[in-house]
């Protein structure tokens, strides 16, 4: 959440809404009135983007300021007030729908996250996590808002860990040859996670050492059965990932089963906006 | 859709994927070989991003050919062929998720959209169209996925027309005012639009000649007589939008009061990813 | 002129100076020395671009302090000092030549753009409209100049309004379908701009119900007939505007004919460079 | 000329133009209609900036085909077909403005210069040149639009060449001091030029051994005489070049006069726009 | 090595060298003069570039056409003919610096890489790796050049794997503390690091259950006593990465120590460029 | 050195390493805690780049205040104090290996520049100039590193100034042609220079008057005749220059044969980075 990444992203979306000016404000409001806007919850939500909203506005008018009154992470009831800027009217008007497209977004999947971690059963150390399925543009703030949701976070791009898939396997000839291919190339920070859709494919990935092992669309007798096999391996064993279809529904039953990783796409392509709203005191 | 205005967009996404290359495919997958892949519709849905999923391949191998199987704006049964890529394995690897990641968003917008227009009643000349709530830095291709699937867009952007709101109101002294500063000042080729809380308000914006009047949470009684009141002015009246708390349930009976624009953030913000998924074989 | 939008536009100019240093002074002047420069109107001109100017010499230099002497938009006498800014001197004379030439610019738009509106008869309720005739890169801040002289915008791009050509009927199939299909993909806060050629033409786009008809290099006498038509229809009747060959003189001229709109390409693309230096008191 | 030096600057045109699409061919024209275009000189002009045409249209859609029917340079007469291009109507039509606001511009320079050019006595040796007062964010395209004109560049930026003004000679304590520091510094493959205000200054910066000195607003009596000093110096002797408040009228005695060199700032900023037309065939 | 992701890299680099357009050959080459140029091998080096070497032609005329006709990771003889590129002559004259500049500095890490690789006892299976101290700009494309020598890469950045140093565990409150946070914390796919300075400090790292531990600027006998106590726990222990003073000297007392990861600054940072030179033939 | 010109490079190169957030300091540091940070010379170096290192950590967090306690050029010993800067402990983690990235980078540059001009005979007026082969995208900031340590630039790009090699000579058909039409048409306040490869060439060159004459790849005795014959010509004489094969110790040798300026590629592309560490105390 630093100005050097944050501005590139924020300067664009401002761009899109602003390249025209503001016909309405330019009309209507005097150039020197100042204001007060107060962003308002109007659902339960767990807040996240305090930080950016603040940008947004500072990239608008350097000399606004902002309040965050709820910190990231915060569950908060209807009608709290998260966020509170003060500054030139028409400043505020200009970045109030950029401000809370971003945030509307990233509360909507940090409250997204956190619903699916409260679907854990209680002491449950199973991890729920993204994907690489984000908006394009926005990886960076959608899985910072999957981690202030409680959720955590998978790789962050195809360069910064291995995960074998059929075809990699096709292309190398076989389970043992790609892990063999990817340990020896990868860097040593990394660990070789094996996807595998059939419980003769989690054989081969066990005999080749895989460190986590995806289960990919598993029914919950294959789920079961795959854990038993992984965790009969004693304390040196795979991660069990698994993925596919995932509910909030499931994520208990998954769970229960003892499986380690839960990965959902939907965590964040398909988390509805947060409702928040922005109150302008003249 | 040009590439000047998609290559910016595109570029910045496959830079989130890929600034440190593919560690896997580089293990796996040999450099020379050729591969095809088929992007497949799982569900039923609404078509859109041919042109955008095909320039996602060329800017990571110009060499890549594809062909687009289905036009935008089909709706298509689960299991359908949509799109199909061939060229380089490793590159056809490496924008995936990418072109996945685009095309999903814009099909679940287009598929979300077309359903709220088989909401209307049959005949109906109800537009419905989306908002300025649009992922920040995709808003043109949002827009485009709204038009691909049947329904309209609203303004662009702040610069492109005017829409007076409460705190506009307030800052110019009234309805009227702000009416008449817009109109002296914004382009000849913009109409004025309001937004009104009330039936007070609503008097105050046919006095003061809007062009369209956006009816904001009404209810359905408000709406009806609202409706009546700028009906009975005759064929020169204002143009009659609503907006708020805008569901698939209630399209049909806002439609059937007669209102003439429905216009829904959700369309955008809020629409789950299509379900495509991307078969490869080498 | 907001920090997010200008400041793209001024560090790539900031960069086509300086990017290889400024020999002269780094040669020539101390590196801490600290000086005050005053920008001055040579001649008489309408000021433009103030916040501009402070911006460009915050970019090489935060520090620096700009005062604004006089207002955007005022006429002001040879000799007048517009505004002062100090800091240090390298910075000064290194951001010297870009603030220049952006207000410079600017102001020389402003300038010709209120010379056209004094040619207007006094009272007239003719406007004074650019064109997207832009310099590219610079269209918002053009667009800014043009208002800061008095005169008002066109539309901004070719998505934020429509405006029916030759072309446009010949691909639809006359005036009537053109307008039709346009009215019924635009968005509703659109009016709907036809330009015609000829009296044949006019007829056809007042039939067809334009919201406005642009008479396209009509002479003096066609352009009274054309008007003479469009106001018979009375209060609810297209804006009409005029284009095509404008010059100072002829603006009084069509005013007084009665049309609605004269646009002009020329405020744009042939204003000349307003006259202003900078004085630096070491 | 290069694309990688184009694109930025046509990409971020046509992002002004074209971000929210273009309403009005999206309603009116088939997607797969094929067109003609040929900009026409609607005055005599000097050509300049065919490549930057075509690759306008290749940034909407790489397809475009574009003919240069005239090479830049060429002084051609009023009717005269510059340039063709074939390609999807639709895409002729979103590229066409942008084209033509780049190509007028630089036309116009060019025209300019060449006027100025002409300007100057059969036989003269003087040379004509910019100033860095070009429009910000055009400076590569402008300079080469001078040459285009015949006419020739001054330095490209504060990096390329050393320029001692009034404020580095107070900086420095003198012409002497101010030219030994630059000496010392600057590369040793640029040349040290002072600009000199009285025939006083002159001396100094003749005994400075400056190789090139620029006199600044000197009247015609001031010019005659310190062309006079100067050439009395032999063969070895500092280059003239004299600047402001250069018109047409003046190059032609100023260049009687001896001078080496005339530059013009209103070569660049205040170049009227050449006068070219897109006549589309679909 | 995708033009996604190479071309802004490769269009700021043209920009820096082309800007200001190129003076010599504008003047001495005729514009349609045809060209060869082959890049020569001046001394023994190992390859790396080709790629990049063509899209740079590319981008500064897309005509060019280049020969690949050594694969990177080749070791060649000074006077070995590497690449070669036919065009326009003044592209290839613009472009040669600048392709060269790339390629002679990815060709010279990847020598260096070689020669570190080399330096390993026959049959060792330590790993030399780079590090993050890359060139900024520069690190997908150094990355790429410690591979093609025949070395590792490390962590791609701070966001794909943890490395806790000294401060991390003063400010989580120990070893084991900052293991377990991070642990918790961390994407499953990362592997821990643990950096020591002391033999005391390694039993804590052990005793935490590192995934890797760096020896940080152990000598030879600590090395050595740290390598007996890790391997003394047998197969499932951390991995020894050894950091700090590394010479090509010392690689081969390193590895017979029995290190698995020798990490190098050196082979991004202080490689000298390659020597190639383009002989150009027209 | 001003943010106009840093901020893009810079913020460029914080991505690199940041996109992905800092894996180890999320989870171990807490969020609010201060920090100090030291940078040190490791061994004796010129410092050079004090300001970007100031502004890295800015472009992190806006808040953190950096002193710089030596000056840019001063030649320091192992052990010192460079720069302190105080702020947020994970900000100052975030940008540690940026900031030293760079100023390492330069201060290599700048020491080893240094070093080749103490190489120089004490009271030598020969200059050790850099080349264009510069890291891309770090020119104008290895230029300044060049100038730092106390050598000089050569020209910053093939736009300002002239230099005629072996290809320019045929393609204009000769020494003096090619010069003739480079003086014809670069800018007046460029000097042209070119590159020989043998003594006949030598004489070709000065009877073609150019300015400087480069002696490429001459050995001393060649070096030497060379200078004789151009020393000859008295105090009107072209400037000589030596390249290729510099080595330190060559320095002292050429300079007392009496060039005028010794360019070395190996300024920029070969200079070890500068060792400099940061001590965090938190």
């Amino acid at each position: 959440m630093f100005p050097a990444l944050l501005d590139p992203v924020i300067d664009r979306a401002l761009e899109e809404d602003l390249a025209g000016g503001d016909l309405t404000s330019e009309a209507c409001v005097p150039p020197e009135l100042e204001a007060r806007a107060t962003a308002l919850a109007k659902r339960p939500l767990v807040v996240c983007g305090g930080a950016l909203f603040r940008r947004v506005f500072e990239r608008v008018d350097p000399r606004t300021q902002t309040d965050l009154l709820v910190a990231d992470g915060a569950l908060v009831a209807a009608g709290t007030a998260l966020w509170q800027v003060r500054g030139n009217a028409r400043a505020l008007l200009a970045a109030e729908r950029t401000a809370l497209n971003f945030t509307q977004r990233l509360s909507g999947i940090a409250t997204l996250a956190r619903a699916c971690v409260d679907a854990l059963p209680t002491g449950s150390t199973t991890r729920i996590t993204d994907t690489r399925k984000t908006t394009p543009g926005l990886r960076a703030l959608e899985r910072y808002a999957v981690r202030t949701g409680g959720a955590h976070n998978h790789r962050d791009q195809l360069g910064s860990a291995v995960l074998i898939k059929d075809n990699h396997v096709v292309a190398a000839g076989g389970v043992r040859a790609a892990i063999e291919r990817a340990r020896a190339n990868a860097p040593h920070t990394t660990r070789i996670e094996v996807e595998v859709d059939t419980l003769a494919q989690l054989e081969d990935a066990i005999a080749a050492r895989a460190d986590i092992i995806m289960l990919d669309n598993f029914d919950t007798d294959a789920t079961r059965e795959a854990v038993r096999r992984v965790r009969s391996l004693g304390s040196v064993r795979p991660i069990i990932e698994v993925s596919g279809g995932i509910t909030r529904e499931r994520i208990g039953e998954l769970a229960a089963l003892g499986v380690d990783v839960i990965s959902s796409g939907a965590l964040t392509h398909s988390a509805p906006a947060a409702d928040i709203s922005l109150e302008l005191t003249l």
